[in-house]
């Protein structure tokens, strides 16, 4: 397939060129060509970019993407709570079928929404990895470790489990196996070394829970006498293919540790706010030290949407807040975070994250036609916090045009979200709301 | 005009019967009936109201709405170098064109993103009341005092102006004049005391800022001995037909005086947290002394929208946030700020707020039939955690219909556009970016 926008203007998110007026052609899956001056070549797929504003794909490095079947499912509840009444009776009745349809349904909200590439951690990772195929979009997921086993695998099988998911994945061009060892608190140190060791065999990214709340915090310094950011030093998780999510509870020694281990913080804003995991995630003096962070969603059941734009309001926002400094957290750090940064976390910031020649084709095209972004001074600016996701007018993911002006090329939403439905009742065992 | 929805749920916002499947008739500009049974009657408007949601219309009780002109104008900067460089200098330019320009925006965001009802305190408000008036939303225009005059009058003309003004309103159906001390900083206690006594004759309620920033209070202390609140007091404006906004920085004394004295707050979470004003809004001790509390934008140069579901969510994140605790500000008390709070706050609640029979028709149709909205098991939750503006089906305002399914009856999308543009051009005498 080949794509041609003509017209647009360009947030490269290349520091060479941050801004071009102009088009770009997508043959296969690469960019061949940015330029300011008109590209005259035939297209399968030729858009036109006027009043439309170019960015890299959204990526969203934390998430458990079939959650969405427990969105709104039990909200303004006490983290303790909320988890032993609401969301682990429902976990362990997970199957695959469930797992498939809250799948398609946080992949149709991504698509919508401009997200090209997410990071997930969950449970029947090959049923997501399939679903994600199938809808075209790059995956990085990660098969999960837990002392007292998965809905899917008694716990002896986890290795040798993983072994088979990483080998079935490893070669794909859209789907990327991960090993994600939960936490430290839910993971005993020989896990932890267990998943490190497989991790360097096969060269796999980590992912894993970081210091959410100060209750983990103080578990695992009980139990072993280290806080997290020192278990996963200890044991050989600390390097630069580990993704830390969260890290709201972090002492400035630790930043320092993150960032000479080379291992990224995904920051999940809305999630932790919303469970009021209280502490904060220190940005700047990880900006400072030199650590990548990136920008997660968390699951929908915690967040209640996979809204990527939202989530870099809110990141933007809530450091501001936090510093009393409305010079933190700028337009351009935060879509950094949403883009070139959640490429180096996942190490494949030579392939997609900006906008440049050779690149993959992971765009996604923005309709400020709108009143939200009238007048605009610096689109920058608008991205980040006047757009809407529903401002996304395409979403191209590997030279594929996913989405184009609502109309969607590998997912059926209303099949989609009736499955869903049924699946979430079923799941849940409780009628949804008559709508 | 007549309007009949058939088959919607419907949030009420009536204590009595919060939710109810079935239809709604709207003869004239009242809800004429709100039942379970099939209404069957003629109608010039029939709305098919499966898969989705009615709400009362939402209320915005702090904004200032010509400045969607300076959307993104100045992001990211201390508070002072926002104003004095990029705001002040601005504003200075004002005219009528301007005005009438940025208003037709933000009416148009407003309309698209189920805002019903506004409060509004800028210059130039006869404009203002014009434009609101053809489009055919309800607006509260408070005419602003400040002790160094206005864009548009000197301050020896402030008084006589403000009572033409009040005449020329208070006998409208949708435009209300109300009196706008813009603060205890930049008003003397002369200047309040007299914006009380006009208030008082004219039976006006009362729009100013209180405590937004920690100067602020400072420096109103060292001038008079007094913190904003009391000096509200000394000076009349604190009683019940005033309305608060922000109130950042005030003490738990003060919370029972602003109750004490039924007074309202206007709580503006995003442009509070971009603004970085620091402290917090208490809103907990508020509710707990029986204060009104609603729901505002403020203006969009420091939000950088008018939509009210991005404050609704940010309103509860920020408070679970900040409190560590995530039962407060629960969905139903959010969606009860933006609605019969809001109304609570303007003196209409017996009018507007709710979906109740005899009440006139300000109401918004919701389409949850979305990805984002899927499953449903709590649809007050969806709309305060999981809504997105664009969802918006419909928007009704004094029993018309001001917009359904993206098409406009009273503004012209491309017009309104092209005009501002132009507008903030010739006003900030910066070029746009070429999109």
């Amino acid at each position: 397939m080949s794509v041609l926008i003509k017209n647009a203007l360009i947030l490269t998110q290349d520091k060479n060129r941050r801004k071009i007026k102009g088009d770009i052609y997508i043959d296969g899956n690469l960019i061949r060509e940015v330029s300011e001056n008109p590209i005259d070549v035939e297209a399968d797929f030729k858009i036109d970019g006027r009043k439309k504003v170019v960015i890299p794909g959204l990526i969203n490095t934390h998430t458990h993407i079939p959650m969405t079947l427990l969105r709104g499912y039990g909200d303004d509840m006490i983290l303790e709570d909320w988890l032993q009444t609401r969301i682990w009776p429902v976990e362990a009745k997970l199957d695959r079928n469930a797992i498939s349809a809250g799948t398609d349904l946080g992949l149709l909200e991504m698509i919508l929404t401009g997200t090209t590439c997410f990071a997930d951690m969950y449970f029947f990772e090959d049923v997501i990895g399939e679903r994600a195929k199938k809808a075209g979009i790059r995956a990085f997921l990660g098969f999960s470790f837990l002392d007292f086993g998965t809905p899917e695998y008694k716990f002896d099988e986890l290795f040798s489990r993983c072994e088979s998911f990483v080998k079935r994945w490893r070669k794909d061009d859209l789907v990327t196996p991960t090993i994600a060892p939960h936490s430290t608190y839910t993971c005993s140190p020989e896990t932890l070394e267990k998943c490190a060791e497989i991790s360097e065999e096969y060269n796999l990214l980590i992912q894993t829970h970081c210091s959410e709340t100060q209750h983990e915090v103080h578990d695992v310094w009980r139990k072993y006498k280290a806080r997290p950011v020192e278990q996963f030093k200890r044991t050989g998780i600390l390097n630069n293919r580990a993704i830390l999510a969260h890290c709201g509870w972090i002492t400035k020694g630790e930043v320092r540790e993150i960032a000479r281990a080379g291992a990224s913080v995904s920051h999940n804003p809305v999630s932790n706010m919303k469970l009021a995991t209280g502490g904060f995630m220190p940005l700047p003096e990880l900006l400072k030290e030199g650590a990548t962070v990136s920008l997660g969603t968390d699951g929908a059941a915690s967040n209640n949407t996979l809204d990527m734009f939202e989530s870099m309001k809110f990141a933007a926002l809530l450091h501001k807040h936090h510093r009393w400094d409305p010079c933190v957290a700028n337009a351009q750090e935060i879509l950094d975070m949403a883009t070139i940064e959640g490429a180096k976390a996942l190490h494949i910031d030579n392939k997609v994250g900006s906008i440049e020649e050779g690149k993959i084709a992971d765009l996604v095209i923005i309709d400020f036609d709108k009143p939200n972004l009238t007048p605009c001074f610096d689109p920058v600016s608008h991205v980040v916090y006047a757009c809407r996701s529903r401002d996304v007018y395409a979403t191209i993911v590997d030279g594929k045009v996913l989405m184009i002006d609502g109309k969607l090329f590998t997912l059926d939403k209303d099949r989609v979200i009736e499955r869903a439905n049924k699946e979430a009742e079923r799941l849940t065992g409780e009628p949804l709301c008559s709508i």
